[in-house]
């Protein structure tokens, strides 16, 4: 025996009796008389795998977890008898219990389980926290996070926050959005590109600076009081390389594990398609999204009960209206359907919509809840709800199209909505026309003001449910080819000394204006016209680029004219009587005109009426 | 009572008592032993409905229909207890029997009803037959028909007729093939074009032009005595303007008739689609293809009747084995499934595949047979077999892109099958590389031979029933911006005099040769590789452009290496180990060498690696 060996017995000695203590307690508290009373509780902290754990108050634990890293102690409880309250856990050592921690059940806001969600009736209003305003320059740096503010860098931290949003919220009332879906904001410590925060690395603690977990449950308050709804970014995928977890891995397949580093081939078809082969299928799935991010394999019971919390714990904590989930139709697909079918069992009426970024309106469906498509494999991925990325293909290049061909022009929107049938739900597709990862709309066409119009007016009137991305409503622009920067720049007015200040009327540019003047009417519209939210869509197919279309319920009909070409056209109304019926005019939402629609309808080129029938 | 009115009512008399006779009976004659015995005979005849109709030998009748046309007459009679035989229809007028006539019932072949069809263990081989072969010079023109022979308009009639195949049928043994496509080859005429022959006037008589009805059983027959099978083109959707009840409608709504001329709108979405219009829809389903070929309505159950007795009495007088049928899919869809069932269920292994020419995968599988996509509308068209028209989409560019990218390259090919889940039978799929109506592969890759080899062997060994065109075996081009008539050119050496005769290895030319014996061993390969007819799939990601995939069974595994760019490639196999196994090396069906597997696969530029694992 040397002293080198003896040495490391000591160590070892000492750690594991004197220093063991609880670092990392999560979820950090819980709710009384949940669904599922079953709780995993996972206590983190030196060697503490080597301790004994036991409960107060009668609580009866159900399964005691240890991994291989003997940092790490997963305890289940059963809480269904028990109120909130606290108990304490207690570790032992040879009989003596060594320390104890204290547990919280909460009690629950009373009807949280049957909690309301975002549906079709809102118009979501997306974000980048660090690009939106900075309500908190205090916090722009926290000396314990390895990335600075730098607002000069377009890929850093700029220091937007959630008093920045808190404090623009009359700002998104007067534009006549309804729910907010901002990107992710629990801390993200990667040392560059930070602002975008969805490589995470600490999913129970709001990012210092964005502020507090606090802070956030009180953007959450204050939206409810204007009747506006949060939506959280929700990443099951993966968390980012600094996430402590991952520097000290509770099991080595925590996280989807390749000799070197393997990248995923980010070919989703391999998830339902009969003649992939398993290791492309593997590579997908497993793969990572980018070095930076590892995968999170929600096949280990352990990780997959470990979102699950998480996400259940947001919802209560904040008091959240929705989720939108990252790189949904990237995760293992039996773990992601269970992840969202425990969330959804929990809360009944609570919708999420996820990220399934394909161009198939098939591939697409796939992924909804009751697809008919992925009923021919006998799969339910439970989401309620994914984007609906084909109508956004149209979007890309279609008011371009001043001429129709077979192929070109407004039969590229016609088309989109010929599959519908494909899907279970068209009420709940999230229709957007640009979002945080796509080029923006006013840059590839250039603010054109006209083309702004149409293609707002087409996602506020055709079924599901609408999405804006801050900053168009004003006309902002931004070029993808560029890189992601370009296309987040910082809203105007959002910091101390910006000259344009954006949020005011007054602030506005006259061009800024204009765009906001049209959006807010439209969005305010929008917000009671219980057609346009669930009513039924009859549309017709485009003739000399002239997209017509109708919603109608018993109570309404609203008909929507889309004129592509450039120049004046008249047409016949005839062809629509099958909507039409006995109305002979509409009053024109966006001038209050009214139109006589009896023979001929009369429209400038590039442009829309919104017409509702009387 | 004037002069004139006198003479109408003589010769209304004339007509009915003195002149009554019958010009056509419909079918000419019949089948004892049919699954259905009901059968509907249309007697045609000036005034014939005025008569009283009966039949002898106790034959029942069950119903007589009259129209509003007094020529016509549709008598049902059960002909289940009839056995083959003769019997006599009386037509009286006053009691007195006014005329008769013959109806003969003919012995089946033996297991006729349980006829096997064409399926994936087959090549189709597609001809024009104006343009194939002129057999029989003398029968170029018809003194009764309207257009007359032109070999030197391009849109004429050159010829080429039933004589011409039966004495080609050798060189198609020889080339592999083992089924026959022709497109139609009854009765057009039309005063120009009526070589293509989709617009028909006579439906139950072959064109003089091709030959007799008897021509056309004698081409069955010496197919079979070469075990290859004779597909039939059917068309359900339309006959030509000059088809003689065109002219003397039974009734008015034999055809959709519209004020004035209404073209078909040829959006086939609005079969599915739940937001289309009414109008829309009728439009597309009524719509008339083209001005000269009326719409045939399915909805009307005599002319439903009339299409399904007249396809199954070709079933039996010509002994076929499958047909294909015309514009499938702008058919009535309640009216084509009843047409396509009553065929299926009388000959439940008989195969008809349909022109269901769409762009989306859930879109065809709509028309197939049991389809997962058509049951979410609770529709089903009974048609057992589509193309693979997203296939066909593919081969327009892919050869061309040497480089691949996100979209382009070889990923085309593979994200076709990526989607085959979607379909009720992927097997009974046909894969195309062209067809009569599309450009000619040889044309758009410019005669390039390693182009013509990766496409045709692609379709030689992937599921589905593959199809080729004639003259493409040996090179042929043709511009379809050109029009028509450039892609049906005429194959060289099936007309007397022709200087360069493809037909035979002596007179083709190098270049030809080239292209047929290559085209002759892949298929003769194919034709019993039970492992390609029916095997399953499993494929690759492209990567670097080059595609992967095999087709195995319990007994054999075929590999197939697709080099899409322009370089010499060398890629390691050890990606490819599910399928490959223990296998370590493959013998290259079409040069014979044994290649190396272990490691890596080398290949040339634009090349494909057929190999047969051992």
């Amino acid at each position: 025996m040397n002293f080198k060996k003896n040495l490391s017995l000591l160590v070892l000695f000492l750690s594991v009796s004197a220093f063991a203590q609880i670092d990392k307690m999560e979820p950090p508290f819980w709710y009384a008389g949940m669904h599922n009373p079953e709780l995993q509780i996972m206590f983190y902290g030196k060697n503490i795998a080597q301790y004994e754990a036991s409960v107060s108050n009668n609580v009866v634990i159900k399964n005691v977890v240890k991994t291989e890293n003997p940092n790490y102690i997963f305890i289940t409880i059963d809480t269904k008898n028990t109120p909130a309250s606290d108990f304490v856990f207690s570790f032992k050592n040879k009989n003596k219990v060594a320390f104890t921690k204290k547990y919280t059940l909460k009690a629950r806001r009373p009807n949280s389980a049957q909690r309301k969600s975002f549906d079709s009736s809102d118009m979501i209003y997306l974000i980048m926290p660090d690009r939106f305003a900075n309500g908190d320059p205090n916090n722009d740096t926290d000396k314990s996070l390895n990335e600075k503010a730098n607002r000069n860098a377009p890929g850093g931290r700029h220091g937007g926050d959630i008093e920045g949003i808190i404090k623009h919220l009359d700002y998104l009332e007067e534009l006549g959005v309804t729910a907010l879906w901002s990107t992710p904001l629990c801390e993200d410590n990667d040392k560059t590109h930070s602002y975008h925060t969805y490589g995470q690395s600490d999913v129970y603690r709001i990012d210092p600076r964005y502020g507090t977990n606090e802070d956030y449950a009180r953007l959450s308050a204050e939206l409810k009081k204007r009747n506006m709804k949060l939506i959280k970014d929700y990443v099951t995928n993966h968390w980012g390389a600094e996430h402590w977890m991952y520097k000290d891995l509770p099991t080595y397949d925590w996280v989807h594990q390749f000799p070197g580093f393997s990248q995923s081939n980010y070919r989703m078809t391999t998830q339902f398609d009969t003649n992939a082969s398993a290791i492309d299928a593997k590579n997908c799935m497993d793969g990572w999204f980018v070095p930076s991010m590892p995968d999170l394999n929600q096949s280990n019971p352990l990780v997959l009960n470990y979102l699950i919390q998480n996400a259940i714990w947001w919802i209560e904590y904040a008091d959240l209206d929705g989720f939108r989930v990252d790189t949904y139709s990237y995760n293992d697909k039996v773990g992601i359907a269970k992840w969202t079918k425990a969330i959804t069992d929990q809360y009944p009426y609570f919708n999420i919509v996820g990220e399934v970024w394909m161009h198939d309106q098939a591939q697409m469906s796939y992924w909804q809840k009751d697809s008919p498509i992925s009923a021919i494999q006998s799969y339910n991925s439970y989401l309620p709800s994914v984007m609906d990325f084909t109508l956004h293909d149209a979007f890309g290049s279609v008011f371009n199209e001043d001429k129709a061909s077979w192929n070109d022009g407004m039969i590229k929107v016609y088309d989109n909505f010929a599959n519908d049938f494909l899907y279970a739900n068209t009420n709940n597709l999230l229709t957007f026309v640009e979002n945080h990862d796509t080029g923006r709309f006013n840059q590839i066409y250039k603010n054109d003001f006209k083309k702004y119009q149409m293609a707002m007016a087409l996602i506020a009137t055709v079924r599901g449910i609408p999405q804006t991305y801050y900053g168009s409503e004003i006309g902002m622009a931004g070029d993808k080819g560029k890189g992601d920067a370009d296309i987040r720049q910082d809203f105007p007015g959002g910091w101390n000394g910006d000259k344009n200040n954006a949020f005011t009327k007054s602030g506005r540019t006259e061009e800024q204006n204009k765009f906001f003047d049209f959006t807010s009417k439209l969005f305010q519209w929008r917000k009671n016209k219980t057609v346009i939210h669930t009513g039924k869509m009859t549309h017709y197919i485009p003739e000399d680029n002239i997209y017509v279309y109708f919603r109608y319920d018993d109570k309404e009909t609203v008909m929507v004219v889309i004129n592509n070409t450039v120049e004046t056209k008249t047409f016949k109304t005839k062809r629509f009587q099958e909507n039409i019926k006995n109305f002979t005019s509409g009053k024109d939402i966006l001038t209050g005109k009214s139109i006589d629609i009896k023979n001929e309808i009369f429209l400038d080129g590039k442009s829309v009426l919104i017409l509702e029938l009387n």
